[in-house]
């Protein structure tokens, strides 16, 4: 191929063959199931490093030891306190830290990570670090994690006020779903995943969307527990990721139907963290405002019929989700976000909005005086949600 | 493709695909070479961050700076001290703040590396975490950087004393490779880039042995300037990398012929370093000495004949390079480096040593007994060279 090496010039061509499953596995921790046994060695000597949300842990970590100890392997669990402001260099070190202390194998020792998705993004980063990267496991604990965290291939830390400004393509050995990690979880916890699966749901998912418009109520008050349409919601909207990721892993293609609820969501999601004076948003919350304001952007573009925006925000009031908060009334914070978000866009908006539920669209025009009428009508949505929703 | 998803399992497949440029650009900064604008815009409004190794600035900053004046791209230019004792943590937060602090553009802004391969991988490594990946072009200073680590997609930093135990596979836009760097280097630096020359030939390339065994003493003398075959040299070293690395660039093969050279080394290379009653190695000092170590433990095994291993000593000698050290007196430590190693081959030697001049095989079977009997070998060695070599 390379003829032309004796004037010294060479093209290094390669392929990167990835192939990863993600499987639901009720029972994670039964001594019957072993997909945790599917990869790296098992019997004498054989070791796992296990880093889990020390909330899970508490739960589950009698179980964990119990499993493990039947199929004779040793394990060295490191539980951590996990929330979004942690999600730093300072756990990413952490955890390399601990592998380096472990003595991890290159290859033969796969990582575990049990734990919602921000465990999973530092835990993965710190994964795809460690000796250039060796393998690890998603164990996804939080909704959000079931059903956004666990398909893609994406890891990251924050990192100077900026979500996941720090991170990697990296992706794992395997992922386990077992939906019954979701019991343990906050109330406030399951609507947040709810916001991600809204955000879906709207942009490729009308059946999605009428099964959240229907039983959302009831899905965040069983936790996923008890009801009927608890594996449907999961099940469609993991395959709704899978069909926008897979073909885009690497975001070579900067025009991303997921990206729908991060364009403004990040910088806000950040701000309400770290200023006291602000409702504390979560990555769901975040996201639900984002899907709101964006849908709103489209109503004024005449794409989205008002009555579907007005469904869109009931449903996620029915969720618990928040469909108002005071950072989405300033006009030029929301403008910053976005411009940031355009740098991660390469400099151009690619802003996805809903022109049905179900579809969506990209614009690359919004302007100062739209956010600001967008603004006005926020207000008004809220307002008749206030009047008629009980 | 994917029947199962009723039941919640799911395959995510795909390829990512690698393609760049290494290539010979002669007069990098001369305004008729284009070569560096061949990715990213050029006139208004295009920037380009810079980040180049303080010895190099203070020779090629005006250059540097009329040739994008030239073109019109607004240059913001990092000049950093560099040293193997640098490659850590902090330089890589450094970079990644200045990445920040010019609100560098996910895709359109490539940064540019110019520096040795201890600034490139670096300086990789952070191209490769911020926004999970910004493009980057390498532009190699040093004899290391032009045969060695311009070939790769290896990033890295020093972690907990361990060479290069952090990084990833990040391969950068292009590679362009300008002869004319050396002239700035102390004669250490290329002996030290002979060290890797040196490790390719032996393991695989007999022509370019031979035209080390004859011009080894010239090349260093002119430094690669005033020498006609230094052009071979260079383009036989980096055909020999191209054809060792193409094939494994994410070294899914842990058995790696150019592991030559870097099996003892890099604890070797590192403990010189932090303890001062040593001699402080550079990195191709530290391979040449375990090339050597590595031979001698051919030739105790019988597969390489003892005047090859003559011939490999006398040539590393007349490049100027060591061929003892007392740290490859300690057995002990040997031992150490070996096993650290093998974690990294996931827990097998996978010892690549020479079987002729040319060729390797690879041992799985050292013992500490045979690294005693390497050392008393190597002083004999050493004896004979000294009395022999004038």
């Amino acid at each position: 191929m390379d003829t032309s090496s004796n004037i010294g010039s060479w093209v290094i061509e390669a392929q990167l063959p990835i192939r990863f499953k993600v499987k639901n596995s009720p029972n994670l921790f039964s001594d019957e199931n072993t997909d945790l046994l599917e990869f790296g060695g098992t019997g004498d000597k054989s070791r796992r490093l296990i880093v889990i949300d020390q909330n899970i842990c508490q739960h589950y970590l009698k179980g964990i030891t119990h499993y493990f100890d039947t199929h004779k392997i040793e394990i060295h669990v490191i539980a951590i306190e996990v929330t979004e402001a942690r999600k730093n260099l300072d756990s990413l070190l952490l955890i390399l830290g601990e592998m380096e202390a472990f003595g991890l194998l290159r290859r033969s020792e796969p990582l575990i990570a049990i734990g919602g998705g921000v465990l999973l993004d530092f835990v993965g980063m710190a994964a795809g670090l460690y000796r250039r990267g060796v393998p690890y496991i998603r164990v996804p604990t939080t909704l959000v994690g079931l059903v956004d965290a666990s398909i893609g291939v994406k890891t990251g830390i924050n990192y100077e006020n900026r979500r996941n400004r720090l991170g990697s393509y990296y992706p794992p050995l395997a992922v386990y779903l077992d939906k019954a990690f979701l019991i343990t979880l906050a109330p406030m916890e399951i609507s947040s995943g709810l916001g991600e699966i809204l955000k879906i749901a709207v942009i490729k998912d009308p059946q999605l969307f009428n099964l959240l418009e229907v039983h959302g109520k009831a899905l965040v008050e069983s936790k996923f527990s008890d009801c009927d349409v608890a594996d449907d919601v999961i099940n469609l909207a993991v395959q709704g990721m899978k069909e926008e990721l897979e073909n885009n892993l690497w975001e070579t293609d900067l025009k991303r139907k997921v990206d729908f609820g991060h364009s403004f969501s990040p910088i806000i999601e950040m701000r309400s963290i770290d200023e006291n004076r602000y409702r504390p948003l979560t990555h769901g919350q975040a996201v639900t405002l984002d899907v709101i304001f964006s849908s709103i952007i489209s109503c004024q573009r005449k794409l989205l019929p008002k009555q579907d925006l007005y469904r869109i925000a009931l449903t996620a009031k029915r969720m618990d989700l928040p469909t108002d908060h005071e950072l989405f009334h300033e006009p030029l914070l929301i403008l910053e976000a976005l411009l940031d978000t355009m740098k991660h866009r390469n400099g151009s908006q690619n802003l996805p909005i809903p022109d049905a539920i179900g579809s969506a669209v990209f614009i690359n025009d919004l302007t100062l005086g739209q956010i600001k009428l967008g603004i006005s009508e926020l207000t008004l949505l809220n307002e008749q949600l206030n009047m008629e929703y009980r």
